[in-house]
């Protein structure tokens, strides 16, 4: 057995000097807030704080991180427990699933997941010994035990991780009633909703009819005109608000925009609206509901968030046997200048508005998004997303974005994770990355120190607020 | 306050065995002449010698990369004086548009802007405190009284600065009077031009039919036939030369060329000189002239320019009121390998030749321009250009571009700008960036020192002048 | 003169705890055998044993890596001895090549080749001054000397770089006779040959149909159906793993594969068959038997290899003159999501199958192959190839598929040359930037130091015989 230890000095560069510079920022933000402006929690976790399942339940099975690393060498879906689509059994005995974890855990060396879940295991758990197939056992009686006390209950976790605020993301057919019990709960924790309307958005989302039919009843709208339908989404953004919600969230194939005559543009909708739309009418409308977003944006505040150019469920066998968000969705080529430009035609000189990029291809890091980003005053720039939020990619994307957008055109840090005793570990990793960065600044003489900790803070914390209207 | 300090190791490695190396580098070429062999200066400030404007006339109204940072911060062009095209008045108190710049200057924290300013105020100016509100003000003072001294004068600054020589960029329908003047002063720094002929080439630049009736004319060509609109450039391309120029330059949105049978070239000009090329044909004429243009560099010994895949004037909002070039220019992707094959196939072998080739994809420094200038003669590589002249970028395309093109293949660094006085700084950044560059070489034992020293020298001094035959 | 020398720290990192770190990874794999399942050294080599010839016939005239950079500064190829296609002489005096080879040897400052070509100097043949002009005949003395002695024969240096196994690269069409006499001879050293059916499986490749005819023939099949075309694939691909083949290679334009009905199969054959396949056809074939190929590596065990995106014999006059693979492939923009997914809904779940991918566009590490190789469990990612293969290259390979793929997704080097000499310094690079890389990764307490040692000696060895079964 080896020791599992967290470095104080992770993450930080091994250049003396320049570490030490790091440690000092660090030493400045570490402590503060996490601010989660952007994730995928279970609301319910907080409305009603039941206990987590077994260590597998809780940190493989729903982690797709974790299993498509397995997956990938061999290792079958059915062994780790990952459910099935037909409800067609899969492993169910915890301690099976973990060992065959921990025979594997040697896959991750090198990645973030490692990092955050040795995090998970060190200062989550107070476990000591690195997870490795001997120590399996200990590593599954230890978890399992600990998620039997109160102190890893949702709200206790959440305390203790210093959370100031978390949102969740909730589509507008979702009644938000978890929402409703954590502020009936007199619990304090802040938890907000964030709209994503993609269900019924995207034409080519899976039961997008019914999906409309709910959603204009439940807004008490007639939808047979495109004015009865852009009221409904008024109608939800507003009962989100209540919700607390100060953001929108759109998770599209790309990032193509469209702002088409009104005309147009109700034509448009009944063709959508009786499921006759073509792969291209579908992009289409998708594309005019994003400049519709950001034009009600303009009205009520809300921040907008794209997140375009997944390839999502690649693999259709695995996508039939159980279901999407099975780690296969794969990056795209993206492209934001053309794509982007009805929309900023018509509202990206506005400063009421705030939209937020984010990218899976980083070569539109300097090449489009931080020159559009440091024109536009209606846009920001989404920290690394998904397979980038990871040291490397933060690495990267601050190498390209910073020279041309600054350092305040971007909006911190999103950990974007259902894995919620991963959140802190994520946070810190863009802490420590960003201090890192700064401190090789600092350390060429490209930026003075005492403007380095009033970044580390605008990184960390004053900028996600701002950003987020939070 | 705070004091503004010039650190004499800045942009140096943080480890101290490589800083030394790169210190003794630096020490061996930061003397050197300063050689722009493309850039932006007006003519008219060497011609006539009258002393700048106001500071921020000077620093900030015209200066893009500065006032688009603000701007996408949500500050108006009009606060910072930037002229309308309508003549609308805006701001014109130089101290207040001052005042705003500097309440923002920590927008610029991470920016080669911040480190080019600092340059000016400390080394131009002899500014001792940090620019922040406090010191608005005597920053204002302080620089306005410098511009009203001898010592601020355009020819004094030019020797000051130690610059060798200087091109700036003429359109062909420009008679050269400054250029003229210059010559006729009797001053001795060299000052050339060089020739853009995008408004006589491009069918879709603003006024192209009357362009190239005043081109045709001033040459005494009949332009009726494709042969007397290509005497007609050989006409400028001639009268270039006698003002100095050693260059052409082409600012296209592609790099797409053609070589069209001599039939289909004269049918394509006789649809564009009657104003009715569509889109592809003006693309098609655009690569066609661009073919014709090498042809008559290797009979005049003209050094070839193409900065492709910038789309230009994104914001039509902020078109129509400021007009161009207001920092709204936003990169594209761009291709190569396919798009020069038609120029390459007819010149691409011929040493005569000297096409250098600038790109805003940074993707295609590896995987395009490397490979293509590591094979064909006729080409070089230009310096990382425009949102990517800043550290980072720079290290970027030495670490990308060197291993396939060698450093040979490149020619040494452009400020192309028309911020006169960063122009010092910006070579500054250059050079010790390449310093950087090397240092890491040297230190990693992947290069002799001695060579190292050479090299250094070369992408300063000899390979500019070797490159744009000067 | 100046000392040539091999620092033993090269391309170690410069900061002190760093580099030691990478120190004492290497020494734990600096002497691990080679293992070379993926190059072009010639088996006539091995098999007859015979001296080499003069030094610019060994390390000039066939190595397009060194002529396309001197052809790149004007040199012509003729004056570097390069044989043409009409047989026209060109230079022949050895002595006299590498004059020029030596004249301008400083254009390698900065690339591998320098590396490469160093190695090669000092430790093959022990020469201890650099090369320059007027050291250029001291080492042409030299080197055909030595070249005369039995130290220099092929097997001899076999044994002396600690070569395990290496794999040539033959077409169907060859009668492996080579291969055989390497065998019939007694030697032990283990070579084997790699199926690569380009010729009979791209309808463009020069001779097609007189290619698939002798395919037919030698197989004993009739080609007038498809069925009887993949049964001759089906015994050459035995004929080769009886020479000791364990894998296949593909070097396709494009990633691009299909999988048909068998009808619209069978109907594409005939079209191709019969030489009137159109372009897209043409990719249509290649991309159907790729997946073929697939399914028959499932059946038969062995390992795909796919290098795509290569543009070919850029350059026509060159093309004409002087034949193909001299310095004139460029690379092309790749793309693999959508290309392979048809072969991947297919097979691309089959841990049975082991596809390396490739690819000369460094973006679709983190975009696109990364989390393909993350995901499919018949995907593993080949190591940076051609232009890449290079240390900036590796780093930048590392730094972007690491976080995503892992290091077990990947299978170790491959050296790709047929510049037999410079093997062992290719891997020896190789292993250098791992370990530095690692080294990165422990000083920054991103791995554990004992895990870093296993690492590394997986990707040197036994990731390498794993992935392609040796």
């Amino acid at each position: 057995m080896t020791r599992l230890t967290l470095n104080p000095d992770r993450l930080f560069p091994a250049d003396g000097r320049t570490r030490d510079i790091a440690r000092a920022l660090y030493a400045g933000i570490k402590d503060l807030p996490i601010i989660s402006p952007h994730g995928h929690t279970d609301p319910s976790w907080f409305a009603y704080d039941e206990p987590f399942a077994d260590p597998a339940q809780l940190l493989i099975v729903p982690d797709h991180y974790v299993f498509r690393m397995l997956y990938s060498q061999g290792v079958k879906l059915e062994t780790l427990g990952v459910p099935t689509e037909d409800g067609m059994p899969t492993a169910t005995d915890g301690r099976a699933i973990w060992r065959v974890f921990a025979e594997h855990y040697h896959l991750f060396r090198g990645t973030p997941s490692r990092l955050w879940l040795d995090w998970v295991f060190a200062e989550c758990f107070g476990l000591d010994e690195r997870l490795e197939p001997g120590t399996a056992d200990y590593y599954y009686e230890m978890i399992d035990a600990a998620l039997k006390t109160p102190a890893f209950r949702p709200r206790a976790l959440f305390e203790r991780f210093g959370i100031e605020a978390i949102a969740t993301t909730e589509s507008p057919l979702d009644p938000l009633d978890h929402h409703r019990a954590i502020r009936a709960s007199g619990w304090k924790g802040r938890v907000m909703t964030a709209y994503r309307p993609d269900p019924v958005m995207d034409p080519e989302a899976a039961g997008f009819l019914e999906n409309i039919a709910r959603f204009g009843e439940t807004a008490g709208e007639d939808l047979s005109t495109f004015a009865g339908y852009l009221r409904a989404h008024q109608f939800h953004r507003a009962r989100f608000r209540e919700a607390g919600a100060t953001s929108t969230d759109h998770g599209h194939p790309s990032a193509f925009t469209a702002d088409l005559p009104r005309g147009e543009a109700e034509a448009l909708y009944q063709t959508v609206r009786q499921g006759r739309a073509t792969a291209a009418e579908a992009e289409l409308f998708r594309g005019q509901m994003l400049t519709e977003m950001a034009r009600m944006s303009i009205e009520d505040g809300m921040v907008m968030q794209l997140h375009p150019g997944a390839y999502r469920s690649h693999n259709p066998s695995l996508l039939a046997r159980f279901g999407r968000d099975k780690g296969a969705d794969i990056p795209l080529p993206s492209e934001f200048v053309r794509n982007l430009k009805p929309l900023l035609d018509a509202h990206g000189n506005d400063p009421k508005l705030t939209l937020i990029l984010f990218t899976l291809d980083e070569d539109t890091y300097s090449r489009e998004l931080a020159p559009l980003a440091g024109h536009y005053p209606a846009l920001r720039l989404g920290p690394p997303w998904w397979f980038h939020d990871s040291p490397e990619g933060m690495r990267r994307f601050r190498q390209r974005a910073t020279e041309t957008a600054g350092f305040y055109n971007t909006v911190g840090f999103n950990d974007d994770t259902r894995a919620f005793l991963s959140i802190p570990a994520r946070h810190d990793v863009a802490r420590r990355m960003d201090c890192t960065f700064l401190a090789q600044l600092v350390a060429e003489h490209r930026l003075e120190e005492d403007e380095a900790h009033e970044v580390a803070r605008a990184l960390t914390y004053d900028l996600v607020k701002a950003a987020y209207k939070l």
